[in-house]
């Protein structure tokens, strides 16, 4: 394990009263920083040899967290470049073996580029696929020095061992690559490509309202502070972003979480539902709104008490009879599922300070996984 | 939807409590059938035009557990035949409209063959595969109709609203497709598919043995229906068993039972640990036994109770400690994750016996989800 030397930088809670609180609160900022390194203008500036012309499929990888980057980014690989995109947990994947592509392209996740399981399966996937990249926050990390390109998510130092700012970082990058990789595969030009980007250079700005959000969830947090169980539900890139959600809550309040594709609700877990499991459904008022909101008045109509996290359209269409709304603003294109993360790290940071648990030092957890 | 004439079949209990008993105790004698069906000696019958030679890759889709039999059968595609496999639960792959390859080969697996979400995905792939294949329990289904393949999977009516037989007729059908797979791509000879029949082919008398376990699972029972949570831990083919145990679970008990890949557990969820989550975790006494049991370990050393299934070998090497064991017959070469679903099965059974939930018709299910 390389230490960092972390030279003159002053690391203190900037005035919140978690580390948490503040890396949450530093994400408009971070993110308009790595955007504002990977993006000039309208033209995305990524390192040498970094073509996906002749790639035919991408494969991400990655532990907790950073495994879930990879997940909402296949939704982008595939809608935006048409390139199909294969996820897995690094320990299953390292065992498994499985056959790679050798027009492939490897994206290692990780936020401190030491994850055991992540570099064993970095190490598989080398001269077996055309080229590998670590996406680390950690520059120097192993990771970064095992991976043909390395690309840094210049989130700054993450001291909560719960992960957010590195999180919406990874998303950015991964972002900013599929655009690459769209653009690159002639299926987007270059006013395509310039739309896109405005998309995503909005979402700093989004992301600064969606922190005020912050007292709505504190309000929230002392109903799920009450719940045994909790359910997410998303659909399409909100997916991943709902198995986030129920992880972090998990891993900050010690509450019995769990994130579910909406469509799959009915072919078992339905059976949870009663009024003491709050379900969390997180529906913007897109193409997939309706599909959604029908899945989440199955729950209603077995006494199912929801937390409907929308936009104001959504809420106005659907609202009726949740038990509580969360309004984020519209905007950001296809990388929208990035400002819904801001909730996800709310609710479960406030439902955690109302339990009185270890916010930043989560009782079993490591900041850094470096054992298998 | 189709309705069955079941003729002159007389469907009761056969003695049994409920018809979730009959079916689970069932499964040696329609598993023996289903292979007699698909196995003549040492070669495979399957309908014309499954050949595997020209293929580039599986996709196998389903909702709840008959998405998991193809979770289980991506590790038995991609270790035997090489041969990639995608999987999805059919709601998200039918709206995010992947990529396809016209090499590769589509396969809906539904009991019903009615599902909407999959009979909605099996059109979406018809024209952009190779081939299509319904894997279903009810040959005269829409699946099975709008299929190139209808294969069925002979597990006789499955009454229980939870799937139990049907599901390891999945997983013994999925089987003969991956020998095939390997078979015709050269991976193994003759002689190797030989074995590997012969591994499968003991299947059902070892299952027999397996239902031996009810007994010890009803008393295991009686601490799990104490339980508000569980956690269901398993590495390689035994992740999706311990995801469809931890399903089982929920629906029929309604107790939140959640599935892990063992690896995955210290990167979130191992906050959750305390003395009162039960763990179950499955280990056979194979290449991967001393990670899950490290695993495992990590879950005891922050007080976690555990009931480890293993084999007679792994219980000798690393049950001192545990709460409980279960011992399951070794046998079945890859084939044997098809063992370690009966306990999965009688655990869920006999947890909700003792809870007095309604086994055959738990709470908000139904048994073939034929709206989205």
């Amino acid at each position: 394990v390389a230490r960092i030397d972390v030279g003159a930088t002053i690391i203190d809670r900037g005035g919140h009263r978690h580390f948490m609180a503040k890396e949450i609160a530093e994400q408009p900022v971070v993110i308009g920083d790595v955007l504002n390194h990977y993006v000039k203008g309208d033209r995305i500036v990524l390192p040498e040899g970094l073509d996906f012309v002749a790639l035919d499929r991408v494969t991400l990888v990655g532990c907790g967290t950073a495994h879930l980057a990879g997940h909402v980014a296949k939704y982008w690989f595939e809608q935006l470049a048409g390139l199909p995109c294969d996820i897995d947990v690094a320990s299953e994947f390292r065992y498994r073996e499985p056959p790679l592509s050798d027009r492939s392209l490897f994206v290692a996740v990780s936020q401190s580029g030491e994850t055991a399981d992540t570099l064993a399966a970095l190490h598989y996937a080398r001269g077996r696929v055309a080229r590998t990249v670590g996406l680390v926050n950690v520059g120097t990390s192993a990771i970064a020095r095992d991976s043909d390109t390395a690309l840094p998510t210049l989130a700054g130092i993450e001291v909560s061992v719960a992960s957010s700012k590195a999180f919406t970082c990874q998303l950015a990058v991964l972002g900013v690559l599929a655009l690459k990789a769209a653009h690159d595969r002639g299926r987007i030009d270059g006013a395509g490509l310039a739309a896109h980007l405005r998309d995503l250079r909005a979402v700093p700005a989004l992301l600064a309202q969606a922190l005020a959000l912050t007292d709505d969830c504190r309000t929230q947090a002392a109903w799920l502070a009450q719940a045994r169980d909790v359910l997410y539900l998303g659909r399409g890139a909100l997916y991943p972003v709902a198995l986030e959600g129920a992880l972090k809550l998990k891993e900050l309040s010690y509450i019995h979480a769990e994130g579910y594709a909406s469509g799959e609700l009915k072919h078992g877990p339905i059976a949870l539902i009663d009024g003491d499991v709050p379900v969390v459904v997180l529906a913007p008022h897109d193409a997939l709104f309706d599909k959604t909101i029908s899945n989440m008045q199955e729950v209603m109509a077995r006494n199912g008490r929801i937390l409907l996290i929308s936009d104001a359209a959504g809420i106005a269409a659907a609202g009726d009879g949740v038990t509580a709304t969360l309004a984020l603003p519209t905007g950001g294109g296809v990388f929208q599922p990035i400002l819904y993360a801001v909730p996800m790290q709310y609710l479960a940071y406030h439902t955690a300070v109302a339990k009185g648990t270890d916010v930043d030092q989560p009782r079993n957890l490591a900041k850094s996984v470096t054992v298998e």
